[in-house]
């Protein structure tokens, strides 16, 4: 079995070398199911990743993500950019239908060779999901898109996660958005470099432009410290829109600062799409030359690091007769009363990891 | 240390038992901050749980589930039991605001000392919410109340996992939640017991109400096998209202069998809420004479097991040096693609269990 998957990994690393679709599908088949050999494709694929530019784009249900995604798909295609997309939908029921009537909207572009949709939906497998979707981004990249897009629906826990394996985060607003107030307590705002109020059409789209501009501008004076403590800046990154005249910029032509704008778009009608592919690559230039983008990727392979660690553990444990076993011989003792959770958790860990001295219970 | 943990366990578990609600809040701090000691105290506990009925509470936001379970608690208080109520927003920011002002509007029944609220937020916790959750139920139901409700904001699958510790589960709906096939491809119909459509003076309730019975009626008829090996009923809970003649009931004054009611309420008058407490107290009654009520607990045990080891396989391995090490130094050479996340996280699991082969990449 070692030796089939070996090969078969082989096979579907030389296959995304010769860009093949078929084993580009594959590929994310094998990693979104975690089938046998997805690990070894990873690693094997390790060193390839690095080139795309990945965008995040997340926001409220609602919001025209969709749509937006559509239209700056279509910008980078005018420019020459090839683009992977995937679609996360980490909330299920209510939100679910959402992401799918968009997939079918969106497959004007996607007959496009030189780009490519993949959705993502949870399974069951509620927390690994973030990992999942940086790991099939992870696999287009290796395989040569110039820029990926991963979007979200919703805004919750899962969605930040999953935005934050991105070198540029995008939150897309909209005038029912609220107020900025309600905007700012999110803590979504810390993780947006560029900031969208979309159906910029309707009644109330500027007075939100400005109130984020006020909260961007408030968390610079006051609160600048806090945010920079929460992105590890530390340096470099001041937040202001040129740098200081005391603090001339080693490569001036760009810009080390970055200031989150905040653009306008009705994405229905294509408007302001080009301003925000514009501003995302300007970010991305910003983040290159201050040192961030490094930074970020550097923090995005720990966290992915940790993530399989954890990932390991798990199926270590429950993939062992030996825990099944205890599990269930001790699972009676815990419903009488005789025993606890704590104490058959206990157990089960003693039986895997050398000779720590847990006293959980 | 472990000296004045362990007495600190010993005193807060005779304050629990002497009904000191000082002692209460302190156990419900210590166990969802996870401080030193939680374990001890919750094993301590363990076989003074499964007293209380415990109610969860789900649906969409804006359903008016605060509202409902403010009518909820008065209606037990009404009937002289004790209510500890658990308000869990896995969810974040956007939903974020409404959990708190409903906090507030219940502060009226919270100053009744049989009444206990407790609201919890994720704070980065995100997949230990439920666990932590359940937990502090317990501490409730050690503490002697009478009816546990665990309220949640949405229907993701966090909050689908949040539910799955009730005894009773009720879905809150309202006319605008969409139609019945909707509410069936959620995949959370499976999991109520009860349906509430709320806020019926709005137009549409009552054929809300009808195309959820027919659901319930077509997946009873067709899908019923389905949904028995999804529930893992595979004796006695036929879901037919009344025992079927040739199969007589043992005991023919509790109703084994169960089919969920579609009630209808209007939460903010007061009105159907006798009517969703007498179906909830009905549906404990039932399940307990079916055995369902002692198989979902035995689940729900199994599954906190497996909960509280992989939390316990966190914490050893993050909380080893030797793991951190492993981590820094090799981090430099995954950043520079010399070596993967894969083959690093292979190293940091070696370090921690016993002898194992892994060859996750």
């Amino acid at each position: 079995v070692r030796a089939v998957a070996g090969s078969g990994v082989a096979e579907l690393v030389a296959g995304l070398e010769g860009r093949q679709t078929a084993a580009l599908a594959r590929a994310i088949s094998l990693v979104e199911n975690g089938r046998e050999g997805y690990q070894a494709l990873l690693a094997a694929l390790h060193p390839k990743i690095g080139r795309a530019h990945r965008l995040g784009v997340t926001g409220p249900p609602g919001a025209g993500k969709s749509t937006l995604t559509e239209g700056v798909i279509r910008a980078y295609r005018r420019r020459g950019l090839s683009v992977g997309v995937v679609a996360v939908d980490p909330t299920s029921p209510f939100s679910g239908g959402a992401l799918l009537g968009d997939r079918i909207r969106m497959e004007a572009v996607s007959l496009d060779a030189e780009v490519f949709i993949r959705s993502m939906a949870t399974r069951g497998a509620a927390g690994g999901l973030a990992t999942t979707s940086r790991e099939v981004c992870d696999v287009l990249d290796a395989y040569g898109f110039d820029r990926l897009i991963i979007e979200t629906v919703g805004v919750g826990q899962a969605e930040l996660a999953i935005t934050a394996s991105a070198d540029t985060a995008v939150l897309v607003l909209v005038p029912e958005s609220g107020d900025g107030v309600q905007v700012l307590k999110a803590g979504i705002m810390e993780v947006a470099d560029l900031f969208v109020v979309n159906k910029a059409d309707r009644p109330g789209a500027e007075r939100l432009q400005q109130e984020v501009e006020v909260m961007l501008g408030l968390r610079r004076g006051n609160a600048f410290r806090h945010v920079a403590a929460h992105h590890g800046r530390t340096d470099g990154w001041t937040g202001g829109a040129t740098p200081p005249a005391d603090h001339p910029s080693p490569r001036p032509t760009v810009p080390e600062a970055w200031e989150p704008p905040v653009l306008l778009t009705v994405a229905t009608e294509g408007r302001g799409i080009e301003d925000v592919v514009d501003a995302v690559e300007r970010h991305h230039a910003a983040a290159q030359a201050s040192g961030e983008l490094e930074r970020r990727r550097r923090a995005g392979l720990e966290r992915l690091t940790r993530d399989v660690v954890e990932r390991t553990l798990r199926q270590l444990v429950w993939d062992s007769d030996a825990a099944d076993a205890r599990l269930v011989a001790g699972l009676d003792r815990v419903v009488r009363g005789t025993s606890s959770p704590y104490q058959l958790a206990q157990d089960i860990v003693a039986g895997l990891t050398k000779g720590s001295d847990h006293d959980g219970a």
